[in-house]
C-alpha cells in the first residue's frame, strides 16, 4: 500500500483516483486549499482475469483522508462508468451531489435501491449553470453523448480554468435538446484555458461521429422493408434517443412497441417521467398484450445488444426467455456495436438466432457516442488549453489524442500523461507530477466490497486451471501415528474416472513421503504439509503436466 | 453419447466430423461404399468457459469404428485448424496422408514432435494431380490463402463431383506461385458438379479481399517513413509471404533481419527449406547480434499479433523478455488483425506499448486470407454447382453464404445447413440428412487427452467463480461420536482477514445442524454430508451472497 503523500499548498491539484488504467473507474479529484471537488464517480467490469467479482469501484483512501476538504461530487452524465460507484463510495464520503436533471433522475433510482435516497444532498443543474463549490467555481456546458443531459464542466480555480469534457460528441442535429454549447467553449477559450481534459475514446478514428438523428432514417428504411416480420431491436438501456427514434418509427409504420429488459424498463420509465421521452398514446404495451397483436404489428425493444448471457436478447436466443420465442420470421436489429471485449459474446447470440432462421442485422444501424478526431481538433481549436490532458478510453486512445494535440501545435511538455494517483500540480508556469496517493480497484462480490484481494484471485484462478486436490489424514495426539489416510479427494482435476490409477499413486506417493519423514523423525505438521505437497506435485505434473491446487489437511484426535 | 447409426449403402455420404459448431475442429468425412475419405484434421482453441484447456480436438469414434475404410487423410492447407488434430488422431486411425510440398513439410514437424514421423506414410501432391483413394479420385486445384500451397479438392465419387474449396482467396497477384486456378474450377463446373463446399469466413464482407502483394507497398512506405526507429512487426508465423515481403522491405532499406518466437522460427526454417521463401544473403541475424547494429538498422519479426500473453511480443510488452527491451524509439507493427475473441488482448499489448514511448501502428497493414462476397460469387458462377454446402467460418458467416447462394439463384432447398455428425446422403436426386454419428470436442489438458470432459468443467467453472469451503470431521468408528473438528478451510472465497467471523459462524451452524441431526439419531454419512453441505450454503449465500464449492469430508479412525 502507498503511503498518501501531500503535495504543496496554494496550487490547482488534478488527481486522477481512476479510470486512466482500468476503463470505467472514472473520478477525478480538483483541490485547491480546503477545497475538493470530485468529478464523476464510476464503475468497471470486470476483466477477464478477475474471476467470479461482480463489478470494481475505486478506491477512495485519498477522499476519506481529507472528507473535511470534500465539498461535491459534480457528475458529467448519467452512465455506469460515470456514476456506478456513488452508492458505494457515498456511504464512506458523503458530500452533496450535482448534475443535470436526466443524470439525478437515474442516480436517484440507484441510491433509492441502495436505501440512500434521504441521507444525500443531490442539485440538479441546468446547463450554462454554475455552482460555487469552496475555492472552485464549476459551470456546466452542454454536450452531446448517448445519453441525453450530457455535460462538460468549465472548472474555474484561482489557478485557472480547466476545461473537462466529459464523454461527449458534436451533434448539430441532436434528437432531443440542444446541440452542444460550441459558442460557449470559444467563449471560454477566449478569456484563457489553463487545460483541456478531452475525451480520447475515438481518438484513433479519422472524421466526425454521425449525427444519432441519422439511424432514425435507417430505422425507417428497415421498418419499411420488413412490414411482414415481427422486429426485435436490441441496444443500450441508457440510450434514451435511439428508443425515442424506435418508438417514432414504430407509431408511424402503425406498431406496438414491447420495452423488455429490466434496465431498459428502468431507464425508460425515468426517462418517460423526467421528460426526455415522448411515447405517443397507446404505442407502448404490456408484454403480456403481445400475443392480441399479429407480429408484424409489433416491435420488440430489448437489452442484451452486447450479448450479456442474462440480458433478455440472450435469453430469447437460447430458448429460455419465459415469454418471447424468436421465430424464423422475426427480423432482430442489433442497434449498437460491441464494445471492445464482447465481440464473441455478441457472435454468439447472432449465430444462436440466425440457426433458428431469424434474419439478424448488425451493421451500420449504430453512432457512436464519442468525439472522433476532427471533432477532438473542433474542441481543442475552440478552447486553446495551455495544457492538453488526454483523458477516457484506454492507454492507446489518449495517447492518439496526444497526437492530435501536438498536431495541433501544444507542445508535448505542456501535453500531460498521467496515472491513477498521480498528483498533478498546475498553474499558467508549469505542469508537474508531485507526490502521488493511494489509488486502485476494489473488488464488489456478491454482497462483500473489498473482500476478495489478489490472493483470492489468484487462488481462484489456480482452481480454475487445474482444480483442486485434498489430501486428509488424522493423526493421534502425541504419538503422531497416522490413525486414518491419507486419503485423496479432487475437484475439477480429471474425471473421476480415469483418475482411479493415478489416485491410487498418487496416495502411494504420499505414504512414501510420510515413512520416510517419520523415519527421519519429522514430526513438525507444516514440515509433513510441504513436504506431502511438493512430492505430490512433482508427480502429477510428471505425469499430466497439470498443477493443480494441492491442500493437504491434518486432523488431531 | 449417441449411438453411431449408418445409413444406406451405395450412395455419396458426406459427415462433417466437427467444425461447424467450435471453429477449427475441421474434419470432413466424404463416404462411398467401402472407401471413407477424411479431408482436414484441425484442431480448436478452447472457448472462455473451458478453464484449463489446452486444446480441443475432434472426437472421431465414427472413423474408429470404420477404420478398415479409411483411405487416408486428404488435406488441404497447414494452418492448425486444418493439421493440428493430426499427431493426435493418427494415434487412433492411422491412414496415409496426402498433402502439398509445404503442407506435408508443416506436419511432419508436427509429427516428429509426437514421435510419429515413422509410423505414418505421407504423399506431397502436386496441384492439377490427382489421387485414387478407394472409390474416390481426388484431384488437388491450386488457390490462393494466408499459407503458401493452399488447395481446394475436387472430389470425384459415383454419385458426382464435390468442390471443397477449402480455406481459399482470390490473389490475381500473389507474392509466391501462381494465383488461384481459376479456369480449372470453370472446366470442371462445365463437367458438372453436385456441390460445392466453399469457404463462408468472410461472407459477411461486401467486395473483394485485397492482394497479398499490396501489403508489401505498405511495408516500402513504412520503411521509408521510419529511416531512424527500430522496426518490430508482428503477424501469423504460418504467413510465409507476409515474411517474404518484410525481408525483402529490410533489405532494400538495408536492414538486418531476426526472427523472434519459436512457431516463427519453426515455420521459416521450413519455409525455407522448401524453397517457398528466399532470404538475400546475410539478411537474418541471429538475436544475439542484434547488439551489433544500430537500431536503425534492424528489424525483428516476431509471434505474438494475437496478444497471446506468452508470445515474444507480449513478453516484450511486459519488459520480461529475456533479449529484447521496447524502447521510446520503436515503431511496432500489428500486420495482422485481430482475431473475433482476442480484440483485448491485443488492446492490452498495444497499450503497453505504446506506454513506453514506442509507436504502434496497426491499421491497413494487413489483408485477409479468406474470399468476400464477391469472390465467393465468382467461384459459385464457375463451379455452377447443383447443391451449395456453405463451410468453414461460425453459423452467422454459413448463413451469409446461404443468402449469396440463392441470391445467385440456387432453390433454398438445394443449400444444405448441416451440423456436425449429420450424415448427408446425396446425387443429382436428392440431397438428405439420414442418420447422425457420434462427434463432439476432446479436450486436451497437459498430457491428458479426453480425461476431462464436462463435470471437471462444470466444477472449475464453479472453484473459479466463488472458490472452495471444505469442511473436515473425524468421526469414531462404532459411536459415530466426533473426535475432531468440524473445521473449515476455504480457498478462492474470501480474505482471511475479512473471514475469521463468517467462518467462526460458520462453524457454529456446522455444530448445530450436526447436534441436530444426532439428536434425530441420523447415523448416515451421506445424509450428515448432504445436510451440513446445505446448511451451510444456505448460510453464506444469506451472509455473502456467494455459492462456494463446499466439500464434506470425514474421516474415521
Amino acid at each position: 500500500m502507498k503511503k498518501t503523500e501531500t503535495a504543496s499548498a496554494s496550487k490547482l491539484k488534478i488527481i486522477p483516483l481512476g479510470g486512466l488504467e482500468q476503463i470505467g473507474l472514472n473520478i477525478t479529484a480538483f483541490e485547491y486549499e480546503d477545497s475538493i471537488v470530485v468529478v464523476d464517480c464510476g464503475l468497471a467490469f470486470p476483466e477477464d482475469d478477475m474471476l467470479g467479482i461482480d463489478l470494481c469501484i475505486p478506491d477512495v483512501t485519498y477522499l476519506k483522508e481529507n472528507i473535511s476538504r470534500v465539498k461535491g461530487f459534480v457528475i458529467t452524465h448519467g452512465h455506469e462508468d460515470h456514476i456506478g460507484a456513488l452508492p458505494y463510495i457515498l456511504k464512506e464520503v458523503n458530500a452533496p451531489i450535482y448534475a443535470t436533471k436526466l443524470t439525478i433522475g437515474l442516480i436517484d433510482h440507484k441510491l433509492e435501491e441502495h436505501g440512500l435516497l434521504k441521507n444525500v444532498k443531490r442539485k440538479v443543474i441546468k446547463h450554462g449553470q454554475s455552482i460555487n463549490l469552496g475555492q472552485f467555481r464549476i459551470e456546466f456546458i452542454k454536450t452531446n453523448h448517448s445519453i441525453a443531459d450530457a455535460s462538460a464542466l468549465a472548472i474555474y480555480s484561482p489557478a485557472g480554468i480547466v476545461v473537462h469534457t466529459g464523454d461527449f460528441k458534436v451533434d448539430y442535429t441532436p434528437v432531443f435538446g440542444d446541440a452542444i454549447d460550441l459558442q460557449r467553449f470559444g467563449e471560454i477559450g477566449k478569456k484563457g484555458v489553463l487545460a483541456l481534459m478531452c475525451d480520447s475514446t475515438n481518438a484513433e478514428r479519422p472524421g466526425f461521429t454521425n449525427s444519432e438523428k441519422t439511424i432514425g432514417k435507417v430505422f425507417d428504411t428497415l421498418f419499411s422493408e420488413h412490414t411482414r416480420n415481427r422486429i426485435i431491436i436490441a441496444t443500450f438501456a441508457s440510450n434514451v434517443d435511439r428508443v425515442q427514434q424506435i418508438i417514432n418509427s414504430s407509431h408511424k409504420y402503425g406498431r406496438k412497441v414491447v420495452v423488455e429488459g429490466r434496465s431498459m424498463i428502468n431507464v425508460i420509465e425515468t426517462a418517460q417521467e423526467l421528460g426526455y421521452i415522448k411515447v405517443p398514446e397507446h404505442t407502448l404495451i404490456d408484454i403480456s398484450q403481445l400475443k392480441n397483436y399479429p407480429d408484424e404489428k409489433t416491435v420488440i425493444i430489448t437489452t442484451g445488444s452486447q450479448g450479456e448471457s442474462m440480458a433478455a436478447l440472450s435469453r430469447m436466443a437460447q430458448d429460455i426467455h419465459r415469454k418471447i420465442r424468436i421465430k424464423p420470421n422475426d427480423t432482430i436489429i442489433f442497434s449498437s456495436n460491441p464494445i471492445p471485449g464482447n465481440e464473441k459474446a455478441v457472435s454468439r447470440v447472432i449465430n444462436e438466432l440466425e440457426d433458428k432462421g431469424a434474419e439478424v442485422i448488425f451493421q451500420d444501424v449504430h453512432v457512436s457516442g464519442h468525439a472522433c478526431r476532427e471533432e477532438i481538433k473542433l474542441i481543442y481549436s475552440l478552447v486553446k488549453p495551455r495544457y492538453a490532458i488526454p483523458v477516457h478510453g484506454e492507454p492507446r486512445h489518449r495517447h492518439a489524442q496526444a497526437e492530435i494535440a501536438s498536431e495541433l501545435g501544444i507542445p508535448k511538455s505542456n501535453i500531460i500523461m498521467f496515472h491513477s494517483g498521480d498528483v498533478l500540480e498546475i498553474d499558467h508556469e508549469s505542469a508537474q507530477i508531485k507526490g502521488h496517493v493511494q489509488t486502485g480497484s476494489i473488488y464488489v462480490d456478491g454482497l462483500g466490497v473489498g473482500d476478495v484481494g489478489n490472493v483470492v484471485l489468484r487462488d481462484r484462478q489456480k482452481l480454475a486451471e487445474d482444480g483442486i486436490v485434498i489430501i486428509v489424514m488424522t493423526f493421534e495426539k502425541g504419538t503422531g501415528q497416522v490413525l486414518a489416510g491419507p486419503d485423496i479427494i479432487s475437484r475439477g482435476f480429471v474425471y473421476v474416472r480415469e483418475s482411479d490409477i493415478l489416485l491410487e499413486d498418487s496416495t502411494e506417493v504420499l505414504e512414501d513421503t510420510l515413512d520416510n519423514l517419520f523415519e527421519r523423525g519429522v514430526r513438525d505438521w507444516s514440515k509433513i504439509k510441504n513436504t506431502l505437497r511438493d512430492n505430490l506435485s512433482d508427480y502429477l505434473w510428471k505425469k499430466t503436466k497439470r498443477r493443480p491446487m494441492i491442500l493437504p489437511v491434518i486432523m488431531e484426535v
